[in-house]
Order: C-alpha cells, then structure tokens, then sequence
C-alpha cells in the first residue's frame, strides 16, 4: 500500500472556494497513492477562538483552551470530507479521539506519543479518504490535546511515521523554501532539494515555513516532506536526507533576522564563573541567549562581553542584570538595530574558506561584523541591521545562490 | 444529591458578556445543587455552519453535518467551563462521546436512546460543575451525531431524566410561556404554570418556546420543566403535570397561526371513499391537513370538502389534486388570507359552555367562523386573517386572561 500524507494548513482551506480547490488537489493523488488528509483550521479561525478565551479570562484553563480551540480543526475537516463526497469519492473526516491519536497530557503542547493504526489502515483499504483534523490529540484519560501552534505540521509527519507514508506533502500558502526571503529580496531562488539539517538552521533562523520541531521529527523518523503552494500548480521544495541530494552549491540559503538585539556588559572581571554568573540567572527566567563573544583582556584584568537576545526579552534582561548584585561591570550598553546574517549549507564541510569568503564578501561592501557564531554547516554573524539589503545581496551573488 | 439540569439557548451565551452572566447564574445554583449545565452553540453560528455546508454541496452528507455543527457546542461549553474556572469553581467540559450521550445512527435528527452516567456522577461528586454540549450524541460505532435543530433542549430533557433531577431549567430569550404571543398582543400575560398537554397545544400552534417533541419527553419522563430569561431576575413558567397545577383559569393561553392556507373542492361526489382518494396521495407526498370540513349536502349527491395546509405546501397539494384522476369536482377554492385561533386550557374538560362562549365571543365582534377543530383541552376555529387582533382582543378578556 502505497501511502501519500497531504498536509493543508490555514490558508490552503481559508474559504469555501479554497476548500474545493483543496478537494480537487486530493483527488489527483488517489490515482496513484492511498491518501491521507491533515487539515489545519480555516486560517484566523483559531485566532478568533484564542482571542474569545482571553475575553473570558486573562488566565484561560489550559484543558478548556485545547477543547475551544481544536473545534477549528473540526469545522475544516467535515468541510474538505464533504466536498470530496460531493465530487463522488468516499470520504469520511477523522477526529483525533475517533483514531485515536494518543498524547502526553501536557495540554496546549501535548506530543503525540501513540497513532492506532486499526481504524485507519482497514478504512484505506476499503478505499476510502480520511480527513484528519490536524493539531488536536486525545489524552491516554480521554481529554483533547493540542500539539501546539503549527501543530499540524507535526500531526502529518506523525502519520507519515506511523503509517510509513512515501512521502509528507505540506500545501501551503508559499512555493517553497526559498534561498533567502523572497518579500525581501527579488532575487531569491527556490530550493529544490534541501537536507533536514540545513532546513532546521532555515526554520530556526528565520524561514518561516515549518517548526523546527516538525523537521527535526521528520529528519529522525526519514520522512521526504515536499512543501509547495495548494495555489500554484508548480514543484515545491524536497526536504530529505542529506545523501538523497545532488547539490553543486557550497551554500544552500541565507537566512536573516529583525528581532535580535546586542548586550554588552563593558569592563567585567576577567577570572573564571564571571559568563555563568551573568547567564545563569538569564536561563532561570527563560531568555535564550544566543551569540556570545567576550574579547580578549587586554590588562588582564577587565574584559568586555557581547551577546544577542531577541528584542521581547530587553527589559527582562536588563532587570535581571542590573537587580543582580553578583555581576560587576563598568557600562551596560543595548543595541537594537542589528540583525544576524547566516549563511547556510551542507556545502561547506567539505569545502575550506568558505568562512573568508563571507567575511571578504562583506569587508568588500564595507559592512563591519559585530559577532560571529558557526556551527558544522552555517556561520552567522551580527551586522548593523541597516546593511542587511546590501549584505545579502552581496552574499547571494557570491555562492551562486541567483541562478 | 439533589441535581438541577441548566440548559442555556443560543442567545442567552450569544456573546462573552452573556457566557460570563451565564457563568454568574450557574454560580447561584451551586449552593442548593449538584447542577449539572447543557448548552447550546452561541447564536448564530450554528447557521453560520450550515451555510458553508450549503455552499460546499447542496447536497451535503448528514454524517459530516453533524460532524460541522456540533463544533458550536464545543466552543460554547470550554468557554462556559472556562469562565466557571476563572470564578474559582471546579468545572470542566463534557462532549457527548466523552460521557458518552449515546444515540441511535438517524444522523441530522437522531434519537437519545442512553446516556452512561458513571463519568457525571463520579464528577458531581467531587463538586465539579459538569458543562454538556447539548444538541450532539455519539452513534454506537462512534460517529458524531446531532439530534435535530433545537435539540439542545432534548439533551436536557434526556439528561433531567437519566440523572432523576429535581427540575430542569430551560433559560432562554423570553421570560416564559405566554397566555399569548406578547410581540403580537401587549395585554399578553405570562403564565406561572402550565400542563404539558397545554403547552403540547400552544408549542404545536405556534408559542416557539420550546420543541414539541421535548415537551413530550418531559411530559412522559414527569420532570418539571422551569422556562426563564437568563437576562432578567423574574420567575418563569412551569410546565408541569396536571395534579401539580392549581389553576383557576378555564383557558390559560391563546395561540394564534400565520402560515394557514385553506383549500375548498366544491361540486365533490358525496359516496364513500372520496375524502380518502382525496387525502391519500397528499399524506403519501407529506403534505400535512390540519382542519377538515365537509358540508352537509344539499341534494345527497354533492358536497364541499375544506381543508387546510401549511402555506407552503399549497403548489404541491393544487398539483397532486389536479393531476389525480380519481379526484372529481367542480371548482377548486384556495384561500391564503386566515388565520388558525386557538384557545387552550385543561379547565374546559371539567368547564361546559366553553365552545359556546368561545363562539358568541366571535360572533358579537361579527367575526365568520370558517372552519372548527377541537380536542380534549383545545378549541381551534379558522377565521379571516384580517380578523386577529380583534378575535385575539376579545377572546383574551372573555376568558379573563388579562389578570
């Protein structure tokens, strides 16, 4: 048995002419594949629902939010089902506690833990198309969950697991993952092939295409997940295992971000557990710190440390630090207006100076870099958010990125 | 443990300002009760749903309708749930396949055959308010099913009748049962108490405050039903059973039709059979006949034959009639201009003279009699439209329903 998962969020099933257009997507892969439907909400349905809940309460129950808000999921899949019934197939929607889809009990972001295939497999066989709500669980005490937000994507790369899919398609309202970010940049590609690993310094950097949590359980259970546009009748992009790709580009994207911003605790003390004291009560209170850079001593004595939070936790960050008696310093200086420039690729294992090449790149633009933070296959670096237009057109035409 | 079923309607949790007054009333019962709350959809949703059915098939399966509109309830019961729990209590929600409500496979109009009560009972008794989505059941195999527009009050009923409560409230738009529909007449007074064969008779003439077949339920199961506003702090109307009133009124309400068309065969061959031949393919094309008359002939060979439908089966019955070949006659007669008045009271079975007085009452205001129907407890007379307010007028003061 051949099986095909198709995934549609939001904006795929945003309006009853969507929601046919979506009926007719399916119904061209049931010639070759047993198919199995993932619905998310009609788009701002669950907005809609999330505001209502604030309305009645600034501290909503968390059990009584996952039943309000999965009703969406609900209302889509009884729609798409009935639109493929009316076209003449058999169809039937598929709520999670009807499967049942089996969660943890963490509501409003529950993981899936168990799918019972039973139900599913043996309607398959009867030829029929199950439209899954997408998002929503069922507790082993028989509550509903929700997987939290985009939880979708996760419902359909479970189910792909599970029922050992050939591949998970994910319609969206874009074409695909792009090299940058196309509403920024006119000259961004899109990608025909991307691995996991460059997908999740995509996600987590700032393509907002799918959850990093998403890709990193297809990137574990070896799920091929194409993203493509339920609008445009042209390919998407693969996202699979690094060995499946043909690549003869060093770099595979560049992603870039607007919510960074820069601290810099001038004159600390340079002696050991100095980092951990500052850091420390940081983690406690949930700010991810990101970039970190401390210079080098230049008496032996003081030294200056840089790093990058996002914007929303400024004022916590700057609380935390000046209310901390442990940590000495001299100045404390904030920067809003940078931004992290990455470039990404599997490429670039196997390729030396790739890491000049992005800095020559960008002292030829005159662009100073501020930080700089690599991993195994991205090097990102924190430039004056002015030069981010510039920065990245220059890096694009640099790795080829433009054709 | 005395138990009170609460049913909210539609507009009474049309808006969050209404769930929260909701959520204030539920609070005030909770001392005296283990309560148990049945809710509606929020207003206008539930059509809001049935329209994008229509516009996704005209033809839309009843499986998945029932899967689209009982996603109402949902929200209204987490909301209600959720504002219980903002207030402090302990509350929680109850879809009907979690209780579960289980009815048989009609789907779009099913029946409650039975309802588990172990999960609610436990729940009551660790002081939990449980909220019921009314108006949805689950089938035996498992499958969403609704009992039918306005089921909601169903679901109360049923519920009344499984956990033996001591009453069940039906709070609505209205401040209850009126001797006659107060939009129409100002003089209309609002009735404290009410047999269920009364209140049979005015719901099936028109008095839309509750489904008929609710009515019967409660009236077979003997659960004493309380119809209130939720908007204002009056008491209401209690539709209870005969021995439980204490009523020093012949007639207690007044109902009046909008929607009556007569139809007149004159010039009928007066034999046996003919009123059958005549009936027959209108009750096979669902057509309803409310009132009959035939006249006495004149010269024992032929007669009028009168009756009357619901407006809008009028082009059906004029094609039935003149498309059968056993149906002679002379001319046919439609008449869309009355109106069916009807007085109603179990005081006239004890009471003579009530037709009679119900006649002259008529009569001195020169309104013609067209037709007359009775039962037991009820007296209908067809009248000229035009005529209703003064017939209305007239009747509520002989019947002295003013006080």
């Amino acid at each position: 048995m051949k099986i095909v998962v198709l995934k549609f969020g939001g904006t795929s099933v945003g309006t009853i002419e969507k929601i046919k257009n979506v009926a007719n997507l399916i119904s061209l892969y049931k010639k070759k594949y047993k198919v199995i439907v993932v619905t998310s909400a009609m788009s701002r349905v669950t907005n809609n629902l999330i505001s209502k809940s604030k309305k009645i309460s600034d501290n909503f129950s968390d059990q009584e939010y996952d039943v309000l808000v999965s009703s969406g999921e609900q209302v889509a899949c009884s729609l798409i089902a009935g639109r493929l019934i009316h076209k003449g197939f058999k169809s039937r929607s598929w709520l999670a506690w009807q499967i049942p889809i089996i969660t943890d009990d963490l509501h409003k972001n529950a993981k899936i833990r168990e799918i019972n295939k039973i139900k599913i497999i043996k309607y398959l066989k009867t030829g029929g198309i199950p439209i899954i709500a997408g998002f929503q669980g069922m507790t082993r005490e028989g509550k509903i969950s929700t997987i939290g937000r985009g939880g979708s994507d996760a419902s359909a790369i479970m189910l792909a697991k599970f029922f050992k899919a050939e591949r998970c398609v994910i319609y969206t309202d874009v074409e695909g993952v792009f090299t940058t970010d196309p509403n920024k940049f006119s000259k961004a590609k899109k990608i025909r092939e991307i691995s996991y690993e460059e997908m999740l310094e995509m996600a987590s950097l700032g393509a907002k295409v799918m959850q990093p949590v998403s890709i990193q359980d297809a990137r574990l259970n070896r799920i091929n997940i194409e993203v493509k546009s339920s609008f445009v009748k042209k390919s998407g992009t693969l996202i699979t295992k690094r060995t499946n790709i043909i690549n003869n580009k060093i770099i595979t994207g560049i992603s870039s971000t607007q919510n960074d911003a820069k601290v810099t605790l001038v004159g600390v003390k340079d002696k050991p557990g100095v980092a951990a004291s500052i850091f420390k009560p940081l983690s406690k209170n949930l700010v991810n710190v990101d970039m970190v850079v401390q210079n080098i001593s230049a008496n032996g004595k003081e030294t200056d440390l840089t790093f990058t939070i996002k914007k929303e936790d400024l004022s916590k960050t700057k609380k935390i630090i000046l209310e901390n008696r442990n940590i000495n310093f001299r100045d404390l200086i904030f920067d809003k207006e940078v931004s992290k420039i990455s470039i990404i690729g599997v490429g670039m294992i196997t390729t030396p100076g790739v890491t000049f090449r992005m800095f020559q790149t960008l002292a030829n633009k005159r662009i100073n870099i501020q930080v700089i933070s690599t991993s195994e296959i991205k090097i990102s670096v924190l430039i004056d958010k002015k030069n981010i237009k510039k920065a990245l057109t220059a890096l694009h035409k640099e790795f080829k990125l433009d054709k």
